[in-house]
């Protein structure tokens, strides 16, 4: 792509990076006071923009709150599924999405841990297009899961069992490693890695 | 204990009963909406009294979502808890335990679900008397599961895993089943439960 030469094209990259920053920001906010605590004049308020600004860019309250659910998923790309590509499909991909997604746990980029768990968590009760964008997150991610269990299957490992009961039991563990990790439990995070490793070489 | 005959006496248990159904509605709407949703004249207009009056009884938002919880916590061990002490100690017990939170699970009694998932997910990055309420429930539970797991060994069943772990294990499951189920995934349940059966009979 050519460099942006008038004015309306630098403008224009402008505000998509100042949407993005703020789409960023967001979620760090969602993932430790909710989806539902966001708003258009908090978010202003905290980067010190002006509140109609970010009216422009966002449009309403459920917009900001769908760009926090976007921008949450880019970063779970970035730090789980792009790293376990380099890895050949099937049992060595599944092993590396999964140490990933501990490590992730283990360390959160988020301040408020695990943003899918938290807002799923959140919504659950809450029809509407914030749920569906983040049932369809989650979707993709048991999709992508299911495909390297069943390969992994296909090359003698993981046992013979259901690949979405699989994949169901390893968000389970991680979840609740997530929730308990961020009550102090030390142990939460070793428990799910051995029960995984468990389930997996059965 | 006598009956109330003065009018102080008569005052005191009508309050302590608007307190206990205003508590009860507290927990419903926190189970769908988050206890940070909650506020005293959100209550009020929904209950058709004056905000002043919840004011009295609760005298902030803090000491309503701490009634809330509490209110879950009975809720909880009504159907949960209460049911299974009708069973023999150890293996019949942890059964009838995990028997019932699935029914609780799979016919909720909140209009959100499991009231104690959503709650610890929502608090688990906000230190606080409500943070701390939600983690003592949470371990006292968790030591009462362990309690029965432990016996289930001694009598022969439920594996030779270290009793925190089976806890955990079985929460995990089950509050997964809970937000999967809610999201519309019909087979969460039954993977849950067909997942502990093999989990407790190994």
């Amino acid at each position: 792509m050519a460099e942006p030469t008038d004015i309306s094209d630098q403008r224009l990259l402008k505000g998509a990076r100042a949407r993005a920053s703020i789409a960023r920001h967001a979620a760090d906010v969602a993932s430790a006071e909710g989806l539902t605590g966001l708003s258009l004049g908090r978010l202003a308020s905290d980067l010190g923009i002006s509140k109609s600004g970010v009216a422009t860019l966002f449009g309403s309250k459920e917009k900001l709150q769908l760009a926090a659910v976007d921008a949450a998923r880019e970063v779970f790309v970035d730090h789980v599924v792009r790293p376990a590509l380099t890895h050949p499909r099937g049992w060595p991909r599944l092993r590396a999405l999964i140490d990933n997604w501990l490590a992730y746990i283990d360390e959160p980029v988020f301040p408020g841990g695990c943003f899918r768990t938290a807002g799923m968590v959140e919504f659950d009760s809450r029809p509407g297009p914030v749920r569906d964008a983040l049932k369809a997150d989650h979707d993709d991610w048991f999709a992508l899961l299911e495909q390297e269990i069943r390969r992994a299957q296909e090359q003698g490992h993981a046992a013979d069992l259901d690949p979405h009961a699989v994949a169901f039991h390893l968000d389970a563990l991680i979840s609740a490693a997530n929730t308990a990790a961020r009550f102090g439990d030390d142990t939460a995070i070793p428990t799910a890695r051995a029960i995984i490793d468990r389930l997996l070489d059965a």
